[in-house]
């Protein structure tokens, strides 16, 4: 049974087993999860470049060392990325053709392993601060939409970026701005608060993933930079192979959250 | 003649010898200017406690060592504080009863000095790094208002937090609050962002010191914590006797603004 006080090697342990294919929100608490994204080499110096391109929506963590390597010593011990997961998706051509729970029998020499930055961090770093997380208390997914925002385009991949939105009163958005300031690696700042279609999003309660929550009067929307970004652009991109984490299904490293921390 | 190259002893010096009275906004780029506050012994305990108490509009710089010290060495070479600013105001019972060039004649050895952090140094910072500051563009004093937060009380020093007031795209402000994040001793991270009345500002084109500025379509009134404050708190306490500086004609130190920085 995994919990907040789970090892990260037992929850990754447990996912290789297939003992667990659930979402990891909560699992390990204190420990840095992140996003997958594996992409054939072909497409890989792209997709780099509109990561470095574009940090904030797709802030990287990490990068496998070689083509074909399945572990990454730096975020995670003894770490097979085919297994260590609790669920993958398998796209082609932009596609989602499976969900898998081990992506062993896809695994080739020329595929390249990306971690990127996920909102379980900060979001941990605000609650620890006294903040309400509206999702989290509504016991929802965050609400997330697409904006008129352009990410910086890189090769093949390019796209909107999109947004998750968090409601809190101006005192605490301004705090928000402060604790989140400190974890570049995670989304960092927000990127906009306020009048929703400044950004191009006609509707806050009807996101374009996840689910809408109650907005209080008081408040105002907050909107970080969302992982969900890099995503629309594997799928406009249509690279002959790709492989993801199942939504909310993440990678579970051994790297504390306080280490991201730039000060 | 001073400029913005004079050094901050040109520019006291010139105080001294009475060759200057006008305001020190741009004079000696780069150097903190503090607020000051003379108070008599028997008040400064309480007032030193509702700085404490109130840090984001009455951010302590220094305090004379000794009540009756004229210098403060930590923050001004070869210092007078009875002649090295352009121009004080002297209150009896909280009332003003002069605007003077020098205040030697009314020292006495029971007089403590306090300097306050003032908004100059942040406003420096975010010009650095290409903000716009619309007071600073239009020309004239920044706009401040009363609110309804209430300052936390010591003694007979208790007051409404007097905010200035400068507008803002959404994500010119996120940059904004992290920029002042880094400054607490000039008053630091606004306090608030939006709504006027939520604060209890009844009309943004009002204000209750200084002077209305435009606000454009996209942008939000972004409100900081004042040093205006201060001096309503001492208006209502009305102690026996009071020295300040007259309005924009602040102690401008030997601290280079980067030395207030956090990080």
């Amino acid at each position: 049974m995994l919990t907040k006080t789970s090892t990260p090697l037992n929850v990754r342990l447990a996912c290789r087993e297939q003992q667990f294919n659930g979402t990891t929100s909560g699992l390990a608490a204190g420990f840095v999860q992140a996003n997958l994204v594996i992409l054939p080499k072909a497409d890989a110096a792209d997709f780099l470049l509109f990561c470095q391109r574009n940090p904030k929506p797709c802030p990287l963590l990490a990068i496998s060392a070689q083509p074909g390597d399945t572990g990454i010593a730096a975020v995670a011990t003894e770490l097979d990325i085919r297994s260590d997961l609790p669920s993958y998706r398998l796209f082609r051509q932009g596609k989602l053709v499976a969900e898998l729970p081990d992506i062993r029998e896809f695994w080739r020499d020329d595929l390249v392993t990306f971690l990127l930055g996920c909102s379980f961090s900060f979001e941990e770093a605000l609650l620890a601060d006294g903040l309400e997380i509206r999702n989290i208390s509504e016991g929802v997914n965050v609400p997330m939409y697409r904006t008129s925002i352009r990410c910086h385009s890189a090769g093949k991949f390019s796209g909107p970026m999109v947004v998750s939105m968090r409601p809190m009163t101006p005192a605490d958005a301004i705090r928000a701005i402060q604790i989140c300031s400190r974890f570049p690696q995670v989304h960092g700042a927000p990127v906009h608060f306020g009048d929703p279609a400044a950004i191009g999003i006609a509707d806050l309660t009807q996101p374009d993933f996840g689910d809408a929550v109650s907005i209080k009067p008081g408040e105002v929307p907050v909107f970080w930079a969302c992982g969900v970004t890099p995503q629309l652009a594997i799928a406009e991109a249509k690279p002959e192979c790709c492989i993801t984490h199942s939504p909310g299904c993440m990678l579970v490293t051994d790297i504390p959250n306080s280490k991201l921390a730039l000060f």
